[in-house]
């Protein structure tokens, strides 16, 4: 993917420093942190397009992670300013992928994805469209 | 408090490791994480007394902390097994405060306090009594 | 994989309770939490077998995750007692692959896999054979 | 403490948003999360007085806690825009008390403080002065 599609109007990217209590004594940020930074992403791309995620609960739909993935290629350590990149990668009825790449500086130190279904408040399957579902998959497309 | 009180009714043991994940790069324990065991502390002890926590909260009482301290006296490390002692400080009308202590073998890490107010599903104070409150302040005085 | 597999030499299982701070405002356990909780079962299994994993970094031989993915199939809620099976799948010269599947009762909840680099304390790769890598290679084989 | 001392030099201000994954089951940031956000005020400080705390680890002073308190008086909700007040509060031979207040919009959440031992890497109390224990104590002064 070229630097000009990462600036593309799917691409949201979220600055942010490593807190101290992510780390381990490993002397890095723990890996299952990310998955968290990946979620802001999420939260800041959603807040970004005018569509917050607490009002798509406030509206029923919620959106439960089914997957997650994550590659790590290089560490992160206390107090770096990182750079999270997040697109939304594909829309199908019933949910959504996310992908992610997490910068220090230049470098690429991980990407990610997470698939996440849409349910109700109970956890079932949304079988049937939804305006803010629709409105996902052309917001998304739009940058493409 | 002697050792014969702190094997009163009134004391609630639970027994776990440290996580990795909960160190940080000081290479001890986050200080942080201390309070979600205290908080594994209280789910034990409601687990123990045959009125798990969830059955409050299925009843529409909720327990939000509305103060917490802690005073570290010696660092926990990764995967060393702990004992921590829970007790039921002071039930009030419209609080409730519990006693926590960390051991690592004979030796004491930690001791803290919590203090909970009595709310409903909206966070309001539930100004009347309630069976389940009334029930937490006979069992606790028993030991004693 | 048959429940006589499951009940191999290879296979560890750790039992604990959901805790309330792993729970998010969806009402189930925060998907972040299922990694920490892999590591936990990581860390068991490497105890079960006689080389606990504080050891491995005494000797100077760190396990970096260089790649975590998880399925979510049936959310964890708080309180609940859940079962962990942690497997080693693969040692190769320069990494090792564990399994994991998350059990509540007799539901699979989850399933997912990390990858681990053998590094130093610096965290560059572990070029040559070390006694622990080989034990793993050997101890992990056993029971197949 | 007025608002124009809010706005003296000792007093650092941190911009930041509740996390989905910082959330439990009330539908609230849980409570353990405020002492990792605390800490996030203390690094945000030191960096921003020219002193970042990842330096005083490199020059062998460590600042581990030795005692934590908060009161919790208004819930903070996922993605709300916090505002976190650091202050020093108190410099003694031996420790570092730092203050902290909480802020949605202009309502206080929480107010807590921590109390920080100046120690070795090896968590040996640091006997002697130091420069930057030195500078931390006419650095916090100035502002009074």
């Amino acid at each position: 993917m070229s630097r000009q599609e990462d600036r593309s109007m799917t691409n949201h990217v979220t600055v942010f420093r490593v807190r101290y209590a992510e780390t381990d004594q490993m002397g890095i940020a723990h890996h299952g942190t990310y998955l968290t930074w990946f979620e802001m992403g999420r939260s800041g791309l959603c807040r970004d397009w005018g569509k917050p995620y607490a009002r798509w609960e406030a509206e029923g739909i919620f959106l439960p992670v089914v997957e997650a993935s994550c590659r790590y290629k290089s560490p992160a350590r206390y107090d770096e300013e990182l750079a999270l990149h997040t697109q939304v990668e594909q829309v199908k009825p019933h949910s959504v992928t996310f992908r992610y790449r997490l910068f220090c500086g230049g470098r690429l130190l991980a990407e990610g994805r997470t698939r996440h279904a849409f349910t109700d408040p109970e956890g079932r399957l949304i079988r049937q469209g939804h305006p803010l579902i629709q409105w996902l998959r052309e917001r998304s497309a739009e940058g493409l």
